[in-house]
């Protein structure tokens, strides 16, 4: 498996300038594609009904098919020759057949279990076997997921916060352009909002600061980057004053910098240092005073990215029913939608390495570091 | 990093396990292009008027000119800086005249007769041809010679009963997405009718046979499929009955497995054992029991077909003009469309190698064998 | 560098028959993209206002970008991460911050004066810079200087006679598919203009000639095609008559064949042998009695060329204003439009080498040899 800076028939390049290439973090270099076993979430349960669907994840092709109440993900291939079974019909329950020649597989297990055009008879019936993927349903989302062997539990790759409360949700699941690692990056990095989304109609009441200095701190699975300063407005030598400040808009909460805010304590397990948090495979924790924001990086393959975006509040009955109504008429559109697309754009047209990091970068370099730590299972990537 | 089985500068991988690539088949493998010294047709006779005609064939780029009734192929490629004579000018008769300097060739040999900026004097004329390739007009069809050398009668490359019967035709071409070895072996193949057409119009009120068994013949030029066994219903173990029959639909008339069928006595030469044969360059011939259908499969390039359709009667008078009636009002939109865009459909989607043959893919197995046997004259495919 | 005709890892091949590739003008021939050390036009300066502009000249990513009367240009690409300048916002007088993170740039040496996001005292403040490239403004055009160094004056690359004279001009800009060498050769090309554009409107009521025998001439930076011969109509063996006079057609005035045409004595320093001419880094004049017709080919990248069209008459007052209205109604549409048309139609289809040269293409060899006696700092070009 090689990566974009090397090339057939060359020896490695000698170490080049820092910043040249990504050759201080190999492990994230090559992660391309993401990390094999894993649980990603791909669509809603919904958008899977009684024909299969065709996803790309982590470069691979898969057929979601549904029987019943369970959801099925197949390689999307027929080994016969090579046709994508989600073309294929439902012509007997528990099966899916390649529309082709009436290859049948067991939804189950991926084994051939009937040849409709070679009769009851067919040598090679049971012989042949499609990969099949675990699935799970969890938050009307389907997860797949990507490894060899046994999965662990769904938990495992999940929020702890999301485990066991009672909540309620508003998502939104987008296909976007640019490499997911670019994606991942852009949402834990602490520099970008305060110029980037400054113009957002989702801040248009509410100041951002200036500028911060920050700490990343480690706390279990997560990276949690941590305010020390935070500076509402600066004089820029030779410039002027830069400030977010205008006189329609509403300031955050004080906090006490350096100290652990204390987002919302109804939530068990969740005791966060700060706002903005992140971890393997690639999630993103949001966390503000009476909902979190959560964004999935799912590969797609090397140059597309799916983005599943969560809001989440830890409410019921009436509550979370006023959430509903709020996040379908403003959130999704404001912050699901035209601040995250600010993101996306970026994402989009972001060229690098070579690239020039800068004090808030820290962010950029502990998430590098960390997925190298996790010494993950990258997803081959050939070019 | 390793791209599509064989890289510049690697010697050959050891032999694969079967299925994963042609390699038992290595001219046919290799003739992703088609083949030369042969007849194709390309374009019915009235699609190239006043105006010069930009066609591929084989992966050669041809421009059609008309001269009265007769039609001229040369290389649309002027030597001069590289600009397509299909874009030229008829300036005198008998000739062609590039847009650019007006460089003007013989439509018969391709030679530079005349170079109408350069004065009655240029050196240049009588010293530069273009190439030109044999054209004959035949069933309506305009069909060219990619060859080297005086071409074989046209008469050698098609079917016997084409030749010497009086007949009227219908027809029909495409040019669809796909190499032309997958339409050749969709087009012989003898599993998939059975189930990827089952949802054709044109079989509405036909039962489909569930399942056959199956030999190929050679029968002089042709492979010949012929039916061992033909099975209406299948009860599937663990699936249930797998049936094409329906209270409304016909079933065709009884034949005798595995004895020749008469098809239509009448056609001189024509006493096939079987229903479906296939030939050098890759011509299909489907006999139904008043009616031939063909298709070449003429290779544009390596991922587009020129699909050429003909239904054949052997009929004259009033019957032949009932038959066009016919074709032009039902054959044409349910055969010759619906149905063979299944086909098509699957030509364009199928990816192999590598692939997993079943028993009925004995069909594809003999026709491979077949084109190996023939040792023909592969047209050279650079990637 | 590389070109199309060698590849990495492979020695040259042996030299090649004449015409088979372009090995006997080495440096025209990795010329892909154009020279360094000159000015080029590229825009019009009424075409950029409040907002960046995204150009590419010599396949460089340029920003274009205005502070009050003042155009500056900027390599379109953030060091931070890469992101284009050109999306940049206008944060502060005399800078360009950019989109993402707020790094600010100054216009006139692209040294990183502030970064928004990371306080007044950020550490990387001064550390960074961004390549700027000199800009003038000149007839209305903005234009670049893709070279290192200081640069020599922009007047070096004007024609003497743009210089110092009063002068009323009509332009356009497009950019036009192929590469720039082709639409150069096109410019300066003896044989083409007689054939291809023979219909177009331009040339309605003037009869061109059948054919020329041509000399070129050096005259100082210039090479200049000179008629020896000039032919109305041609009788051409075994074709017929070959001539674009028809009765409603005026012919030129006569010239005495070789003679220096007296093209129009009231312009400096234009004393010119013959009709078109034509210069480094890509300039061709074409010198009517009443007035000039230039274009620049200015390379985009290898496939797009921009072609800079003025159409200049010696004139001021009244007269110019007279100019002024009859080049909006009628030449910039019948000949800087439909006429270099036709031209960019050719450059589009033209597919060189190989070729076959014939005695008009002097003017193509005598302008590639001269390209090479100016030994050019080629701008490289990785494919």
């Amino acid at each position: 498996m090689t990566t974009n800076a090397t090339s057939p028939g060359r020896s490695r390049p000698q170490r080049r300038q820092p910043g040249q290439d990504w050759s201080s973090w190999p492990t994230y270099e090559s992660a391309v594609l993401g990390f094999r076993d894993h649980w990603y979430p791909v669509l809603w349960t919904e958008q899977v009904g009684k024909k299969p669907v065709a996803v790309t994840v982590l470069g691979e092709n898969i057929a979601l098919v549904r029987e019943g109440e369970e959801i099925h993900a197949l390689h999307d291939r027929c080994p016969h020759r090579g046709v994508p079974l989600s073309l294929g019909r439902r012509q007997f329950p528990g099966t899916v057949s390649c529309p082709y020649h009436g290859w049948t597989y067991d939804l189950k297990d991926g084994n051939l279990c009937g040849v409709l055009t070679d009769g009851p008879d067919s040598p090679i019936k049971g012989r042949v076997k499609v990969r099949t993927y675990p699935v799970q349903q969890r938050f009307g989302l389907i997860w797949v997921y990507i490894g060899d062997g046994d999965p662990h539990p769904l938990n495992d790759d999940l929020p702890e916060e999301l485990r066991h409360n009672a909540l309620v949700i508003g998502g939104r699941t987008d296909i976007r352009k640019g490499n997911w690692r670019f994606a991942a990056e852009n949402g834990f990095d602490e520099g970008h909002a305060k110029y980037l989304h400054n113009t957002a109609l989702w801040r248009l009441f509410k100041v951002m600061p200036a500028w911060n200095k920050t700490r990343v701190v480690e706390r279990g699975e997560w990276l949690v980057r941590v305010q020390d300063e935070v500076h509402w407005e600066a004089d820029m030598p030779g410039l002027g004053l830069w400030t977010n400040k205008r006189w329609w808009k509403r300031m955050p909460l004080p906090d006490a910098p350096g100290k652990a805010q204390k987002i919302n304590p109804v939530i068990k397990g969740l005791d966060l240092p700060g706002f903005v948090s992140i971890r393997m495979p690639g999630i993103l924790r949001v966390a503000y005073p009476h909902f979190i924001h959560y964004e999935w990086y799912v590969p797609v393959d090397a140059d597309n990215v799916r983005y599943v975006q969560l809001m989440v509040r830890f409410e019921t009955g009436a509550r979370a029913g006023l959430f509903k109504v709020k996040y379908l008429t403003a959130v999704r559109w404001l912050f699901h939608g035209q601040f995250t697309a600010q993101d996306a754009w970026m994402v989009d047209v972001m060229d690098a390495p070579p690239e020039k990091l800068y004090r808030p970068d820290l962010s950029l370099t502990a998430w590098r570091r960390k997925v190298e730590q996790s010494r993950p299972n990258v997803q081959p990537y050939k070019r």
